[in-house]
């Protein structure tokens, strides 16, 4: 069954702004908290949030074969469970409801006023429950960059990283949606030139441009997921913001890898974006020497390409944009990385989130965490407001806005923006 | 409130044999499937598994405030979140029920038979519904031996390792309960002398001994939980088996620590054992020098005298014990593990587990896997059935077993039991 929800030249009876994230082709999944505090499954099209678990009590979603309580629900895990047919079957449906042509909900003010909100009258959860979540490591020019500054540039990449896409377990607690503030952390770090470690907050707490993607139940414990089957197992993307405290990394990490410079926040975009609304923006995979191994291997398109950047924007200040990149300069697919995390039986869940790693492009300009962008804070970077920032200060918020572009259509994600508050006090 | 059911000589109306892992002063905690295929949360004194849900409804827990439901659930988590007074009260409830003086139930043959299982008739699930699992790596004894046979002796151990109780985040979704064969994992490796990796099956598969606890909802995102409040947010432990590829480890670990070597597989033992029926046998911490900084600081006792050992059973064969350890070898205490996990602000909640890291003790004997007992292989362990063994083969069964002992009581884990089968096939 195609998807029939990209047609470029469709339109809907909602009032959708030329440039906004939502177009009626785009059709995400999410979470929210209504006016009457009740928790639903919605989609959004440009600036309404539409309840889903409304519609379908309202009959909107007649033989789609779905649980009556499908969408009455905190969180997507079990519609994810419920496979791609199905997903494809509910978006479909969503754009057909939508479409400026179709009478039913449109001439419906009653229905209307039940199943639509304007953004301010509801809050956005996060929208799955998260089993698992794994970072990965897999943009070239971020584990190049950050390798030159901690060990040369002749030993920049290490020697498994061309082989493989590197990545370890993150913690799945700490992951928030976005405009939740959060706290400079505290820890143990060792000062430059020290013998023994101090106790305090973070001094050098940092971005991590990233975008994440969420998987539905993929396998049993013990077998492998093909490569060429991973995609199928996708079930959309969000952007990603992986929080860092770079001195407590620094100390910590070493021999198994980065624990509490992590684990203290991970904020990403409420909207899930479907792998189906992607699909339009598919590109060429990024070259790969040496050749993977088989299991790694695949002759398909299984790139993206997805304008991300990001804003600081310090307390009552003017946003700076200080970083422009795109989720095309990947090195490693999210198919690689699906099919590598299974290879030795690892069981993968609905709802479980992989992270891309930083995404950093070819040019200064284009890296994807204050670390690179400053080199290390030698290259401060000049704030509108004519402060310097070498990490992110205390009241700065952070935001990543993310989105497809092509002649007819705009795909976006929205953002994930997110306030560095001090270190918590009692 | 005090607990009362370690009362040593308190007797019970259920025959239980003398040398039982479960006396009437453990009380664990379990779920389990019955032989009507209904899942419940129950407990197990001597070799009957006792059905809490059906108690409950029978009205045993009178005057304890709980749920009508909160037994009759496929994980502990919402009893766990309930909270250490409530897990006291539900804990001397039974102990009273049980109590050879008390003939509300002994006498009451009815109710017997709805509430009471003998262990052929149930099969033992996941206690918990693990959101997040950390691993630590918290003995000096087994930090050296891994330090030492991969760096030499003199840089053993890392510069943090005496600073910090190390950790890292694993994968929840590969952890089974005791009985669940697993396959032997594939992936990739870099041969000795070569200069780019192969494809197979790990040719070293290991176990690593390990007891794992078990939190409860502990504290807000950002907000760390002190030194000294931190064991009250410990529901209990169970006896934890990490098992490792070896091979895949060495290759994939730097800089960002084991992945695919450890989530294949993790196994527990089933029935939860808790703090309280642990207090007996609390012991002296381990000397730590240099001091920990003031957030690891603390005067109280928080080690724990527990016996564990480890079998290999050929397939069709005899069991052979490989090594003899003991809990309170550990230089770090969980409750400095959980004051560290949270002290960067990051989120703990009920049902979240904690691996101690390999449990090795001073002597070669004792020490807590293949890589260390056979020093690399180089020594391999002689078999009763006169085969040798350097790491795990296929069809082996590693079980672990652990117990406390004192001249009064004996409160032990049962064991976790799992068989590795050869590489999965489709």
């Amino acid at each position: 069954m195609p998807d029939t929800t990209n047609n470029p030249n469709r339109k809907t009876w909602l009032q959708v702004s030329k440039d906004s994230d939502f177009p009626i082709q785009n059709i995400p999944f999410g979470v929210f908290l209504t006016r009457d505090d009740i928790i639903t499954i919605g989609t959004r099209i440009g600036d309404y949030a539409i309840d889903l678990g409304a519609l379908h009590q309202l009959g909107y979603f007649e033989g789609i074969p779905l649980t009556d309580d499908i969408f009455l629900q905190d969180s997507l895990n079990d519609f994810i469970s419920d496979g791609k047919k199905t997903w494809r079957l509910v978006r479909n449906r969503i754009g057909d409801i939508f479409d400026i042509e179709n009478p039913a909900l449109r001439d419906n003010e009653n229905h209307r006023n039940i199943a639509l909100f304007t953004l301010n009258e509801i809050e956005m959860q996060l929208p799955v429950q998260i089993g698992d979540y794994t970072d990965f490591y897999s943009s070239k020019e971020h584990a190049t960059n950050v390798g030159t500054m901690f060990r040369g540039a002749d030993n920049a990449l290490m020697p498994n990283w061309l082989h493989i896409p590197v990545g370890y377990h993150g913690r799945s607690s700490s992951i928030i949606p976005t405009n939740i503030p959060i706290h400079r952390p505290q820890g143990q770090t060792m000062p430059e030139n020290a013998t023994t470690p101090v106790f305090g907050p973070s001094k050098l707490v940092d971005f991590e441009l990233e975008m994440a993607f969420i998987t539905t139940d993929a396998n049993l414990l013990g077998e492998p997921i093909p490569i060429d089957e991973a995609e199928d197992y996708i079930f959309g993307m969000v952007l990603f913001n992986d929080w860092s405290a770079r001195d407590i990394q620094k100390w910590e990490y070493v021999p198994l890898g980065p624990f509490l410079a992590k684990n203290f926040a991970s904020s990403i975009s409420p909207w899930i974006v479907t792998m189906d609304a992607l699909l339009p923006f598919k590109v060429d995979n990024v070259q790969q020497d040496p050749e993977p191994l088989p299991y790694l291997k695949s002759d398909e398109k299984m790139n993206y390409d997805i304008h991300l950047e990001v804003d600081i924007t310090p307390k009552d200040g003017e946003a700076t944009t200080v970083t422009k990149s795109n989720f095309k300069y990947m090195y490693w697919t999210m198919a690689q990385q699906l099919a590598h995390h299974t290879i030795n039986g690892c069981k993968v869940n609905s709802g479980d989130m992989m992270g891309s790693g930083t995404i950093s492009g070819p040019t200064p300009d284009s890296y994807g965490s204050m670390l690179e962008l400053t080199w290390r804070g030698e290259k401060p970077i000049q704030m509108k407001d004519g402060t310097e920032r070498k990490f992110i200060n205390d009241y700065d918020t952070v935001t990543i806005r993310g989105y497809c572009k092509n002649e007819q259509v705009r795909i976006g994600f929205g953002d994930v923006s997110t306030q560095l508050l001090p270190v918590f006090k009692k």
